[in-house]
């Protein structure tokens, strides 16, 4: 079933989900950041397919995919017209949204980590472009919105470790050519549960020592 | 006469045109943000090539055309030296300003949208990289001052959307090989009415739902 | 000697300096910004490589050097370890991390002159990515960090023009054949002794006419 589960058809369309999900997390920052229907638009679609067309063009396939398939262009307007009729219910399913985010995490880092290998990278480097996948678009949007990146921000619960965790996986099993049919399933869920677990209980990573001790002191 | 307006040389002045009043309005920011000469010069810089450079490197067209044309890197240098020996002047003509800038809108959003069709985009992808190409070197100008981009604004008079019809319109033109000649001067000339009536009538595009109708409701 | 001195092993060896030195500066920033160890990761990459990421994906040398080259990888991992634990006497030293800084800058100035005329960009063309990979590290660690650009702050010391000298005298000699040997040095040292002279007499660029002389005015 799980072979079934990533046949291209259906990888499209999970694709199709993270890009949603990812386009409603720019989408109700424009609001939060009171810019109009336009401003949505363009969160919504650069949260969403800004971290493919980092790794697109940094691997030279170009025109990047984000610029090749309409699905994958039009999804986010479809999260926008949702969040502009609907946004104080989509807000009040924050969690929902969470974890669908999680979900498009886990899938991003591994198909960016595929895709890169595929054009040639090193695992390591592959590894980078696929956490690029999974995050860049959030990064670009923070960016855009005027915010510091809450990718940076020490006080949000782990992020970027979940996608790393999940796209080195994917280095490793491509390595030994194990990532085929079930195993696919291996880094995206082992990212996915990584990044739920980091929501459920706060983790956070830890800044520079003598600040953190510092800090302590006056305690 | 419009043939001959849009030959290749004519079609080079007017980019060159287009490009000078970009510059200008990134040398001005500059200023206001006191920037010194340096900063005024990167700035007119981006906000006059980087919309076709994101255009370039996305379609795969590399070098782009701002590192192979002599005529585009020096158009910025000028406008720099001009707004740093008469800036309260040229702050004075703000009003002529802004009908250049909207000039070169209407140019960018047609010629993006062309380059890019001729390189193999579908109509809906080059009609977007036509809209990236008018709009991206403000953006970056933006983010480079330190701004919230004025293009998300809502509080700002429509900009994005008069260059997206004139490069829809351009793209339903190329659909039908019918941008040649005379009906080149369409879409550019559709895009600059538009964001003339916006900048004379102050149109605003919405806000999401409820936000609106919160607002209405605080009154 | 100094022949030996730039042969491909030991310009290696210089580039791992400049991006380890580069790469300090980025994680110090993060420290200063209270971002957490992975937000360190992060500026220490950007900073160290990503001039010359803007430079390969303009030029179309994809994957960027950045993404082929394990050490260039690591190196900024090292220095993000080194500025974890020693932060504040990473800190005391500052003025010798600006000397290594400054020797960064000449030597990226030309290394990135060098490769975008390798790559057939015109003169004026392959100085101004030398120039972009000199500089353009730290201006995406500084929008990344939510800050200005301090590339563009009048009230630093002269940064970016030091680089464009020493990309501007690159360029002259390749253009005359005459960027070999020994002579190679010359244009990164003149970058590098400008830039401390720039720090040590607090060098300046003016700022726009008019706002000069009604700020003097108001002294």
């Amino acid at each position: 079933m799980l072979i079934d589960l990533f046949s291209p058809s259906v990888q499209h369309s999970l694709d199709i989900a993270g890009i949603f999900v990812f386009a409603i997390s720019g989408a109700l920052l424009a609001v939060r950041k009171n810019f109009d229907v336009f401003g949505m638009a363009v969160l919504a679609e650069v949260t969403a397919l800004g971290g493919g067309l980092i790794r697109d063009v940094i691997i030279g396939a170009v025109p990047p995919a984000a610029f090749t398939d309409l699905g994958y262009f039009l999804t986010p307007l479809l999260a926008t017209v949702i969040v502009f009729f609907l946004h104080p219910e989509v807000e009040r399913i924050t969690k929902a949204v969470g974890v669908f985010d999680a979900a498009g995490l886990g899938l991003f880092c591994v198909t960016g980590t595929v895709k890169a290998y595929g054009h040639g990278l090193g695992l390591v480097f592959a590894a980078t472009l696929g956490l690029a996948t999974a995050v860049g678009g959030g990064v670009l949007r923070d960016i855009l919105a005027h915010e510091v990146p809450s990718l940076l921000r020490w006080d949000r619960d782990l992020y970027a470790v979940p996608a790393m965790v999940g796209a080195a996986l994917a280095a490793l099993l491509l390595r030994f050519g194990a990532l085929e049919g079930p195993a696919y399933a291996v880094p995206v869920v082992t990212a996915f549960v990584l990044r739920l677990l980091a929501m459920r209980f706060h983790w956070r990573a830890p800044r520079a020592w003598h600040r953190r001790s510092a800090a302590t002191e006056e305690v």
